[in-house]
């Protein structure tokens, strides 16, 4: 088994390697720096368009980054060798659109009908934002960031819809604007936030507790900034009760080789 | 029948009535400033998924911007009232990959299986050339701008495969940098080009004598300038031989609601 802080300076195919022998099974916050992070759907052929659909309808929450081969676990467009099988630390297994179980390697899983999406993750902008000096509460104290069912709908497509997930940090008043600034310039991770202040106002109704990932307190001077999230699709699943559907567990995401900074999220397979 | 200058002030739902009606069927550069103008590309739903994936996987000639349910001809995110069977001034229609005709409505040929595909257009970003003072010579000179197959290859999906289409335009030396940096902020309009300099390093030939469009001179004191384009989904059709799909005719776009400057491209339902 390796440690979290030993796997800090791997480049991201050393590090899926690793994920790949089973040494590494924990969240993946703040490994392969400058390089993307990716949440995971992955579902049968035959609901496969209109999943494609919805993520191109609600690109906030849904920022796709890659879509595989239908059958082919290999995502050859986000890196090299990225066998979807086992190159992710945790998935999250749906049955009839509930969560059923979670797993480190969906090998026995895989048909040839499945159907992989990677969606652009918060990683992207949280960087950014630490770069300017803004303190990003759930990182400095090594939670998982508090994640939210909203009231906003997204856009419906085929048997997919539901509520809005979002994601929430505390952001220093004068600088929410400078945030939003930011994060505009990172369209494949959810972008500008939705919302910023009351949580009522989208449906939020205690702050205190998440609906995933872990509370993160009120702070002084500071307002609650809430950004569309990846683990929107994991609703929109349970609303079309497909059959089996297959996510990362939300904070254990894929490790790609597109750098950060890239113009698009193609690397020429 | 509309001349087009008497067109240029018209907002998009009132132009687009205006070509419904039959009354307007030249192209569109310049008309409705201020909103998103798009590639188009209908072809049957067995084909849709790999479509799909080919825009995904080739963001920069393909960005999608709208993709409309199954036999449902209305474009409903991406504006109020789309038909997309008759609000375009002129499509081309494609059997078994090859060009077989033009037309101006093509209600007859719109089935229960067509699925709707709407991309991001040049026309967005030469707004914002003409803006910052930098001349474009199709604008000012009233043709259509000039484009070329490459020997980029683009990265396939399903059937669909080939080279990738650039539209050309002569730029000042000096302001060659700045007009990368500001088409990188238009990812759903073609982004950065995709090179600068000398054409036969991506397999252009003639300069004078473009596949698709005008022609446009070479300018003293200017080097040609290549951007990815929308009519690359033309050549990929051919390399799948549809039985049956249906572009716009190069220039003569779908004018759509979506304001120009707009971070995501949806209007919700």
């Amino acid at each position: 088994m390796f440690d979290y802080q030993e796997l800090k300076s791997k480049a991201p195919q050393a590090l899926r390697q690793i994920i790949r022998g089973g040494q590494y099974k924990a969240h993946t916050a703040g490994l392969a720096k400058g390089y993307l992070q990716a949440n995971l759907m992955i579902l049968p052929q035959a609901h496969a368009l209109d999943f494609m659909r919805f993520c191109q309808r609600n690109p906030k929450p849904c920022p796709l980054i890659a879509v595989s081969d239908t059958g082919n676990p290999f995502l050859e467009t986000a890196g090299v060798d990225i066998d979807i099988r086992s190159d992710v630390p945790a998935y999250a297994i749906y049955r009839d659109g509930m969560l059923a179980g979670e797993s480190h390697d969906i090998g026995s899983l895989w048909t040839d009908e499945m159907v992989t999406f990677a969606l652009g993750c918060s990683f992207t902008f949280e960087h950014a934002l630490l770069e300017v000096g803004i303190d990003v509460w759930h990182i400095t104290n090594n939670t998982t960031v508090p994640m939210f069912k909203t009231s906003i709908e997204t856009v419906p497509a085929g048997a997919f819809s539901g509520e809005t997930v979002v994601s929430m940090r505390m952001i220093p008043e004068e600088r929410v604007e400078e945030v939003y600034g930011i994060c505009r310039q990172f369209p494949l991770a959810h972008g500008a936030p939705l919302h910023a202040g009351d949580p009522a106002a989208i449906g939020v109704r205690d702050l205190l507790r998440p609906d995933w990932g872990d509370m993160a307190p009120s702070l002084p001077g500071c307002v609650p900034v809430f950004w569309a999230c990846g683990v929107t699709p994991q609703v929109a699943i349970k609303a079309a009760r497909l059959p089996l559907s297959i996510a990362h567990k939300p904070g254990h995401m894929l490790v790609t080789d597109i750098p950060d900074g890239a113009e698009i999220p193609i690397m020429k397979p």
